[in-house]
């Protein structure tokens, strides 16, 4: 499948190694390509461009050509970029496509006190839907850690769940058997329509604090019925 | 031990009828306690006078007594009401207290969609423990369903989990040690200062959620590590 992921940061970086891997045909869109080919790399990290070497079927392309590329989008752009990036793709690009919102609703990382944009009346994902009708939303995946998106049996033989939400029931079947295929989830819960991102976006503040309670990104919400 | 418990909803009453066959001496605190007494039965729920004459030893005060009552408070009172309940107490009888509050931030129900009333940047926790600075609030059990909460091993023999938040480090360990010793939680995770309160509060949208797609409550989050 042609899959077109926009941003090029940790989870953009882990989905499509992982979706190469099995076969996809990848392009992740980045503002400025060369930019990007030229950017140091972060303190114990690997440049982008020695990541990419490394991942030589993984295709990159400025954001309206990833979205162009992709019968299959994923946005994994910051959150409070998210709007202004998707505003660059034409619209006949992104007409009729599901695209899989990951991005979660925070500013800047250190700009203060971490907070949400946008939360409880109103998500990220349904002000997508709302900028670009023509688009399926599924909100997904935003409630894990990039690594625990493409590998679930890594933690605890995948016995924790993701969910899904949106308002297209065809889109949010057609995203649950892509985790269940390409990911190996076994959980998939469905919240219907995309009101419920604004639960699972908000779930963020809960993460953060496990986050620093556990000293590790390493874990997942598992409903236990 | 003596403990007031404000509100006599069905959190209220499976607390105290919990508590007092665990021997403690419990205090439910209302409104008006002749109106509590004539108030008529829900459909197909009993009336508080049926549920008193089957549960003797639960003591009925109005908030103030049942809060003076309690060497530990619960705040079992609907999140829109529970700052004018807590405003009705002396402040001497609150202070130097713990207060485990349970209740979510959520207006009336039936009128409008539904949303939480304060979020993300405070949570109704931090606005009672401002309000009353000689008060230990610690937030818990607001995650999950009355029943649940007095009795996990009924879900999944109790591999699930509660959290804890509040200023005081001791406060929260002694409600640790209280849900573990007087309701058998096994895992209570601490998640710090009363700031996590607001994660904790905003669970609540994606509860309902889960909770329309299940058509039960009986779930509860574990986090899988």
């Amino acid at each position: 499948m042609k899959i077109g992921i926009l941003g090029t940061g940790d989870v953009g970086k882990t989905l499509s190694a992982a979706l190469v891997r099995r076969g996809h045909d990848v392009m992740v869109g980045t503002r400025d390509v060369r930019r990007k080919m030229e950017e140091k790399a972060d303190e114990g990290s690997v440049s982008f461009h020695d990541w990419l070497s490394k991942n030589k079927k993984v295709r990159l392309g400025i954001f309206a050509e990833a979205a162009a590329h992709g019968e299959l989008l994923m946005n994994a752009v910051a959150g409070h970029a998210s709007l202004e990036v998707l505003a660059k793709v034409r619209p006949a690009d992104l007409k009729g496509k599901v695209l899989i919102d990951i991005a979660n609703a925070l500013g800047p990382w250190g700009e203060g006190t971490i907070e949400l944009f946008v939360a409880n009346t109103d998500s990220l994902a349904e002000r997508i839907q709302r900028a670009h009708p023509g688009l399926r939303v599924v909100k997904a995946l935003n409630t894990v850690t990039a690594h625990i998106m493409v590998n679930p049996a890594g933690l605890a033989g995948a016995d924790h769940d993701v969910f899904v939400a949106g308002n297209d029931p065809d889109s949010r079947e057609r995203v649950t058997r892509f985790l269940r295929d390409e990911f190996g989830w076994k959980t998939v819960i469905d919240l219907g329509d995309l009101t419920a991102a604004r639960g699972l976006e908000m779930l963020i503040m809960v993460w953060l604090k496990l986050w620093s309670a556990f000293g590790t990104a390493d874990f997942n919400y598992k409903i236990v019925r």
